[in-house]
């Protein structure tokens, strides 16, 4: 069994790494290899707080752990600004890459990431974790259904937390040099992730931002929303903020069908979760209440979304290591194509809110 | 109790006016004591179909309610280009105006139904129902709680329902000389007032519509969307279409707390209806799930919304008929700055999405 295992090293020791690495432990295809930070000092405190077991290795450095030959993959959750090198460098040394969102400052960036996977040959995928709960598929099937939803008409996405002062002058997700897009790259990925994900990973024509982006001192967003329209007439908006509630909503509008729910991102709860689903609306005599109502749609899961993520990304590396398989073309593309997009809102911001046309 | 009563005449026999007398007679303080059409043999048989009692007069031209001095106050349901005239005309016969939305064409319409409601000193209010639902006024109570809610961020509201094709060119809801403002008006109205409510009825700066507005082959309104952006760095969206599945949701984001319902306009049932809060919104160990979990809060009501419409309006009526008080300056205020924001909407349409200021 062991040997078919993933074998896993993260660089860096971020927060989120914490998650991850509880995720490669529960998976049943990988397990947690390694772990580096430039400072060994920190690797090993972080290892020891996070109950990591002995055998997984303690590095003080990144390169450490691309020149170890016993790890098959890594995880770099390391700030934006540095992935491009990290990518590039961990897919060189031949290891497979699950990169944090969002995945680069720039889709050029990420450009330079995916062609040293495939020239390298090894998987990429970003960490979006929702992607990978069975939910987010049981909603693929029903926006499918053309007899349940119709045609999509339009996709409404939140996503944000409120940041405190010191958050939002001096945290990492708001320093220009560090994860330089602000909640536009650590939020907003996650709208426009599904967005795209309503629309079939159908790119729109031009993507226009809303009037009223919030920067800090700084000059990164903290706040932003943009509009998207499609050649066939299909729109979706989008708000991403610092500095409201936690939120996370997606609602998806079809001729005939209704969805939405507002945990998208971190289900209320980790074993299940729900959604709603509207099909044929209409009304009791009078209009004095909805017949049919809404329905509940509950999906469980064994394993964490995260889990799934890991689990996923490990069963296609071993098919690369162990059969020989090409690496899924379908995780990079959409890594890709949501890069693209943040790309166009923040060049639309920086343009004083105009219509951006979406080049692929 | 008969004559503290209000009594009503409907102009017109639309298909809402249905429900509204309804309302008018479950409303304690109301009654229902005439109807009219310009075709007498159509108001009959709608008398008839809809079992109104055989106390109700039935007149064969609005004019004729408009001439009953037992006529204390008239249900206008006409469409939209007619409104002006029926508003201005009925207040000049002293008749209090209950008036559908949207209330006019254009503000400046609505103007003269203000001014002559005022220089006659008769009551205005609009006929938005949701307005009146307790759960309404609960819903203002927790958004206006700032250790609950904190300060307004974020707006976001829907409102569509799906025409067929012969809705789409032939309804009086999409006729250019009837109610011109098509999608716009008629569901456009409750997004804009419902995001004017959640800000306290405070105006915008700028009003901006979104790209890929819909319209039908005559020009009228079938699909459109605005982003909203007041003085203090808050904002709101909406979209609002005959071209998707019945849809009203309302999403409310504060620094601190969080508002959703799916159902605003018209409550999924008649006599209980719920909303989702959510405030100081947190993770557990590792965001595995959110703790405090966002609460469902229900709220009965013994009347329908639109009871308690009528009962509001003619306990205003009341107070002026029968106590000497003044109109309430509430309710044409509101429905002014309604009409104020859907015609920037409609001219940052028209001027291909540009920005445009409100001037109140």
């Amino acid at each position: 069994m062991l040997e078919k295992q993933i074998r896993f090293g993260i660089l860096g020791c971020a927060d989120i790494a914490r998650k991850v690495a509880r995720a490669i432990c529960l998976s049943p295809n990988a397990t947690l290899s390694a772990i580096g930070s430039r400072s060994i000092d920190k690797a090993k405190r972080y290892a020891a707080e996070n109950g990591f077991p002995e055998t997984v290795k303690v590095y003080g450095s990144y390169e450490a752990i691309l020149d170890d030959p016993s790890v098959d993959a890594v995880y770099v959750p390391l700030p934006t600004s540095m992935r491009v090198l990290w990518g590039v460098s961990a897919a060189e040394k031949k290891k497979h890459v699950l990169l944090e969102k969002p995945t680069a400052m720039h889709v050029s960036e990420l450009d330079q990431i995916l062609q040293a996977c495939e020239s390298n040959g090894v998987q990429f995928m970003d960490g979006t974790m929702w992607m990978h709960h069975p939910r987010t598929h049981r909603m693929r099937e029903m926006l499918s259904n053309p007899s349940l939803f119709g045609d999509l008409k339009e996709v409404h996405s939140i996503s944000g937390y409120r940041g405190d002062s010191d958050f939002l002058e001096n945290d990492v997700r708001v320093k220009p040099d560090l994860d330089g897009l602000g909640a536009l790259g650590d939020v907003g990925w996650y709208c426009i992730r599904s967005i795209l994900w309503a629309t079939d990973y159908e790119l729109p024509k031009t993507v226009t931002a809303l009037h009223g982006p919030v920067f800090n001192k700084a000059g990164v967003v903290l706040s932003c929303g943009a509009s998207l329209l499609w050649e066939d007439g299909k729109t979706a908006t989008f708000n991403c903020s610092f500095l409201f509630n936690s939120s996370m909503d997606i609602t998806v509008l079809g001729t005939k069908g209704t969805l939405h729910l507002n945990d998208f991102i971190i289900p209320f709860n980790e074993t299940s979760a729900s959604f709603s689903f509207a099909s044929e609306s209409g009304f009791t005599e009078l209009a004095t209440g909805w017949a049919p109502l809404p329905r509940d749609h509950v999906v469980t899961t064994d394993l964490p979304q995260e889990a799934l993520l890991v689990k996923e990304f490990a069963s296609l590396v071993g098919l690369i290591r162990d059969s020989g398989s090409k690496p899924d073309a379908k995780w990079p593309t959409i890594s890709r194509k949501t890069q693209l997009v943040l790309d166009a809102v923040k060049t639309s911001i920086d343009k004083g809110c105009v219509p951006i046309n979406i080049v692929s």
